[in-house]
């Protein structure tokens, strides 16, 4: 998505030649009938927004119907999370919840989606104090991951690269997740030496059985966009070329819906497992601050961030 | 099924030269051995259900062991279903459960299976008298769905063609689905301006995992019969060449259980989840008064309806 | 696996020709660099666990870090699962829930993986009494199935050839599956007149949705390794040729992480779902011994024995 946050008109055309979604015919057909009220659309929406970029860590774009919000962090690597790239993300979703937005667009700017949380940040003071660190940061989680469990309008995640750990953990708070096929999905938090967070140990069960759920969650086994989506962590792959293009014309379908329904039919979904959903983000943070209020806890983050050093 | 509820003998014929099933060589062979005592169980239970033809939207007959309902409307187009259809679908449903059936297999006749609520039905009234007319609308919706959750014979379900809207999310609330290759699935509940029917806000998450669910409970995705497999709503879908006597083969084994660990398994099954799926009735039709209660509800049906009528 | 109980180095050898995992090619780079390490340990731990057979049905070596329990019964045929089997199942898990083991592998001796209840053992006690030993058979399940739902650390298992019924159902309650490409997956309850067993009424909805469940448990589809894999049963299906081999790399891996990680993330996994598997496991031994305790259930069983012994 860099491309359409630096100049969305450019990737556009880039776009036109090669112009096939990997979701077919169908795709191409409509997005050709809506290109040119689309090209207009844009070129306004970029113009408009300049203003918007108030953010450090994110791009976040009122545009007509909904928010996008882009991670593009500058305070961390690979737009991974530590509390200022949270906290900013609360108060995106939390302007984007009062607002005329009927849903918020959520992706990333740059080749990487999300890598989870932001070890470095993290580390130092941890080994200041690690049990005052450690309920900090599992507070920290908390109040983000309930964010995303109250939120009340749709949320379309548009997935352009890796997402990992608590990156990939929050995709099933989101509603619908549009994957870049050269995404890829991993929770990897045996390495970290954590336990799993963003409630991934109640949904992950729930979307692919128990046993891929462990493979991923124990295991740490990195999934392929296709493999994602046939697991039912992605609604559907699209083809990299065409990928910010085809998520556009799917949002401006979902944005011409009649808002109530919107936020009706998300009620229903959510409600369902909204108290389920809590109680385990809060069981999944008690885990957490037991982890990392441990020397185990922190030697494993040192050990795992001392193996990324030596592997360059 | 159009076929064999107009001459069952006839399209047993014409399917005899191709008869491979999608499911493969075992199907072919058992389905062979099996083809003349069908045949003549075929050739008797037409004639002996002439009688039965006592309902006006529905063919239903008393098989041996079993009781055959065919959604085949006349107050109705493409199977869609009014106040009426649902109540004879009621009534038929309630004499198979006090009869000695062992099970109900649901189809229809022509080449759709079911398109969902009659709007051309509704409009009309709602129109009329909006509030009075949404409550009553949902509360038949309601009930019907509730027949459904407490129906304790298992429901087979041969899905013939098209399952749209409601004709799709009643398909979990049944127990196993057979879907003819050219069937499709589709629940455009946000074109229509509404929100989602028969408990699909709870069961569609949990079989496919909210990602795939929302995609088609916001985005109305539309699956082919193979996808709609893949992701679950589906058991297993049959070679449209020999679809009604690869279900006849297999509905012939069912009958064949004993009928308490038919009727003991499916209530093992359903017990885990009746007060979670009649709770979820009970939101979805409220959300549906609220939604067709209003002016913005009605005016989207309208609109709706007048884009059908523009197509043609 | 037999091959491992037997001698672990000679199946190593024979394997090394053709190694290649079905996961693909990172599999096998990482199986080659981690080989020679390998190669050491297993010659190392089949010396070492000699004196561990002291089980007649089991074979139940302590490894470094974790515990390998097989099936490899005396008492019946096929792996297939008695009072003694499973009182001897029971005893292996309490040993490896306190000792250090960080996990339990289970998998089996021979070329199948388990056959589910021993149903000659049963029916002998069964003409006996029917009422009291359907009540003492029930029982004895319902101990069985508890100790997998309470089991503290994770269990991982390499299902090496054919699960059916119990042996099929108890999956869902073990943490990762792997599953040998030649293994086949299948709950023919209906066809031994009986209902289903290890909540699976519960975790086969869940985990594949009703539609796939109750093709399982009500019509017997028989799944291949693949299938099993694709709708959840499975977490992944590797090569027969290093089926083993292959298992045991990610059980190294596993077995390195961090214990208190491993117990604490099983526990957040299971504690979500634990007390609606003990209710599951409950209903189901309930109608298990109403149906065993009619003279039907006793019927359905000869006659699926008599079936058994005309097919030979």
């Amino acid at each position: 998505m860099e491309a359409l946050a630096a100049n969305g008109t450019a990737s556009l055309q880039s776009a036109v030649a090669g112009v096939t979604a990997v979701s077919g015919v169908a795709g191409k057909r409509r997005f050709e009938e809506q290109r040119s009220v689309f090209d207009k659309r844009l070129r306004f929406s970029v113009r408009q927004t300049e203003s918007a970029y108030r953010y450090r860590d994110l791009v976040v774009k009122k545009q007509d119907g909904f928010t996008h919000i882009l991670l593009s962090t500058k305070s961390s690597e690979n737009n991974s999370l530590n509390p200022d790239v949270m906290k900013e993300m609360q108060s995106a979703m939390a302007t984007a919840a009062a607002d005329d937005s009927k849903l918020v667009l959520l992706s990333a700017v740059g080749s990487s989606f999300c890598f989870g949380l932001d070890f470095i940040y993290f580390i130092r003071r941890l080994t200041d104090d690690r049990k005052k660190e450690s309920i900090k940061m599992a507070e920290t989680i908390r109040t983000f991951v309930n964010t995303f469990i109250q939120f009340k309008k749709p949320i379309i995640v548009a997935v352009n690269g890796p997402a990992v750990g608590l990156g990939a953990s929050i995709l099933p708070l989101c509603d619908v997740v549009w994957a870049n096929e050269k995404s890829w999905f991993q929770t990897p938090y045996t390495t970290y030496g954590q336990t799993p967070d963003a409630c991934a140990s109640l949904t992950f069960p729930r979307i692919m059985g128990v046993a891929s759920a462990n493979e991923m969650l124990l295991s740490g086994r990195k999934l392929t966009a296709q493999e994602a989506c046939a697991k039912g962590l992605v609604s559907q792959v699209l083809w990299p070329g065409t990928f910010t293009q085809e998520v556009m014309v799917r949002i401006r379908e979902l944005v011409s819906c009649n808002s109530v329904v919107l936020r009706e039919s998300k009620a229903l979904v959510r409600n369902a497992n909204r108290a389920a959903l809590e109680q385990a983000n809060e069981r999944e943070c008690e885990a957490l601050k037991r982890v990392w209020g441990s020397s185990q806890g922190v030697d494993s983050i040192l050990k795992y961030l001392q193996k990324k050093i030596d592997e360059f």
